[in-house]
């Protein structure tokens, strides 16, 4: 469910008006609803029903520790890609046997952190990868779990940044090799090759290609179990998307786990999933105020005080995010380009968007901004990174305060 | 000159060996020349000559305290764009009263705090600003030095995220609207109209449109006199771009300001030139430890350990950096693609690179990163911000230290 709709012309977020945190926190600042993230995290846990299954959160889509703590308390396990997330997930609470670890580029200090944590299992992405795992779990007297990564070079049809799962990309190891490889890790006495992984991409709205790539792993794990590999899980990864644009539609959580379900029934394997944006995309919000109006060459500017360093999206991947009044205004008067106080003309949120008539102060709510937001913040052209606020029915509070000017120079050299 | 040059096989940031800095510092490290910059500031200080000028540095480029240090010392202007990079500049000590604030969002608490510090000057983006500088001016008792910035909507050939002077863009107000905005400005008692400002882009190649814009902003000037206005400064920001690749020359500083000298002379005219990439990009480079190698679907990787949160451009601008093993390696012999751990097609340093063998544990300098890289980093992934290095001869010293995974959670709820 939506949590952020209009009552009496104000839009809230759960039963908390937006208006209300912009006023005592100011703006920028990113706003989350704590139920939309754990009932999207239930669709998925639910629907895979009586099959033994993990809902591994990607954490990389938003590791605020308060959304990570929530996910934790509701029984989620976790996707991380660095040393940096593991730290925060243990920080949230979260259970390590319920942790995956993906990524081209483990540094031997992170895959040692991970064993000392005693996560549930690697996803690799390389054979020299297979082979420091197993030197680092030797040296500590451990079995690391591990799940080859590989590439079943499905068409994702989505940004070509975000797209990982063709033969030209850096990811897993392609389908064609992936019998070889295993043969070859049977060398590693201190790896368990017990799953399959796979991962195509992000923001997928249509699930087929999801499906496509799961009949392909699904396949490849009997030929291995035909070889006598023990595959006791397979992790299908991430990837469905959100609706943006008002004319999208969100994929249905449930629907697509009733799919996988369908298609896993049977084989004896643990499904693992790795969902980010379908968790927390809808459920945030990035909150901005109006500086000021402008027209210049016949075009019409609204300048609001988030900028690029905020939400790199729209620069980034070309993104479209839905612009809300946090004071309803009525009818579209305005056709604008939405643009933040950054020096550079990439610095938009919205271009040619229509919109009701706006003034200095008034405060928007960037739609949709729950994932991929304040974890791709930086601090570009001296600005601090924002606040971030979690709502819980009638309750919110700050979950990380706006960074200072002194928090800026952190680290540097002071006179 | 290049600071960056090979001693007996091994790279050198002056007189220290990159090596010697990566193994004491570790990967991922920016590493910057203090010679080049303060050489590139004199470059554009002495080309000026007898004419009163005023170069302020836009250190939204690169703002660590001690590169803004070196140039506050060297008697350099800051071109700044917002109270963050304000309180930057008075930390490192540089001189309020060559400050000017660009920027089309400036908020009221920034302005009030550049009022406070005694700045030269705003450089005015719309005419909402002007009354909010007058306002703010007013109520301090002080008076607001201003110029106004005109979009001479001179097409500068460059990446259209950092192209700013057309009409289309968001910045300044258009060139034929310029005079009316400065009649109309006489109303404001708290300001002092004495300068016209321009800015028409980053990175460019050829002075020739930058030229252009200065001859436009140079006739504006004359009407505006005619008209009374006691017009002081000029301000025909920055703009000059470096050399990326092998076969591009970087434009010379010297030759640039001379043809502005010409143009500019005779005028009783102050000049003030807002150079950034072109006093920091090829001072500095980013320090990266290669991690894997990987052959996938035919194609070649190299997995180093600093990543498109490090370095973005390439990402966001399609943009191309040299990349030199910091131990030389002889000729090419292998074509891959760098890429960083990020899991992100998006996150590459380069692609289908012509390169020398290169074996996990090399160290590469990811070349021309002194401008936009730190400044433009983010911890995405949960990935640490990089430690800074600066080299002063044989010197070198740590200037800002390698985030923590402590850091990574500040100011968010610890249990």
């Amino acid at each position: 469910m939506n949590p952020f709709i209009y009552k009496e012309h104000a839009l809230h977020c759960e039963n908390v008006a937006l208006a209300e945190i912009a006023a005592r926190v100011g703006t920028p600042c990113y706003v989350y609803s704590a139920s939309t993230i754990v009932e999207n995290y239930h669709a998925y846990d639910e629907a895979f029903g009586d099959i033994p299954h993990m809902v591994c959160y990607a954490m990389k889509a938003n590791s605020n520790l308060a959304v990570l703590r929530l996910l934790a308390k509701a029984g989620a396990g976790f996707d991380i890609v660095s040393g940096g997330e593991l730290f925060r997930v243990l920080k949230a609470g979260g259970d390590p046997s319920k942790i995956v670890f993906s990524g081209v580029g483990k540094t031997a200090p992170e895959i040692d952190e991970a064993l000392a944590a005693g996560i549930f299992s690697f996803n690799c992405e390389s054979e020299p990868e297979l082979a420091l795992i197993d030197a680092l779990a030797h040296r500590r007297g451990v079995k690391a779990r591990i799940a080859v990564r590989v590439n079943p070079d499905v068409d994702a049809d989505t940004h070509h940044y975000i797209s990982t799962g063709s033969l030209e990309h850096k990811f897993g190891i392609a389908l064609a090799e992936a019998e070889k490889v295993y043969e070859r890790a049977r060398q590693h006495a201190n790896l368990v090759l017990e799953g399959v992984s796979c991962h195509i991409g992000s923001k997928l709205m249509d699930s087929a290609p999801l499906l496509e790539a799961a009949d392909l792993v699904l396949a490849l794990i009997e030929r291995l179990r035909a070889k006598g590999f023990d595959i006791q899980h397979v992790d299908l990864g991430g990837g469905l998307g959100v609706a943006y644009e008002p004319e999208e539609v969100t994929p249905a959580i449930r629907d697509y786990v009733r799919q996988l379900h369908a298609k896993v029934q049977g084989r004896s394997l643990r499904v693992m999933v790795e969902p980010g944006r379908s968790i927390v995309a809808a459920s945030g919000v990035l909150l901005a105020k109006t500086l000021y109006r402008k027209k210049t060459g016949g075009k019409e500017f609204v300048i609001v005080d988030a900028a690029m360093n905020d939400l790199i999206r729209p620069a980034l991947y070309s993104a479209y995010h839905e612009i809300l009044p946090v004071r309803a205004r009525g009818a579209a008067t305005l056709r604008a380009d939405v643009v933040g106080p950054v020096c550079e003309t990439g610095d938009f949120i919205a271009r040619d968007r229509d919109l009701p008539e706006l003034l200095p102060g008034d405060v928007l709510a960037v739609c949709t901004a729950g994932a991929y937001g304040f974890v791709q913040s930086s601090t570009y052209n001296a600005r601090r990174r924002a606040a971030e606020v979690l709502v819980e029915g009638s309750e919110w509070r700050v979950v990380r305060t706006r960074e200072t000017y002194d928090d800026l120079i952190r680290g540097e050299e002071a006179l």
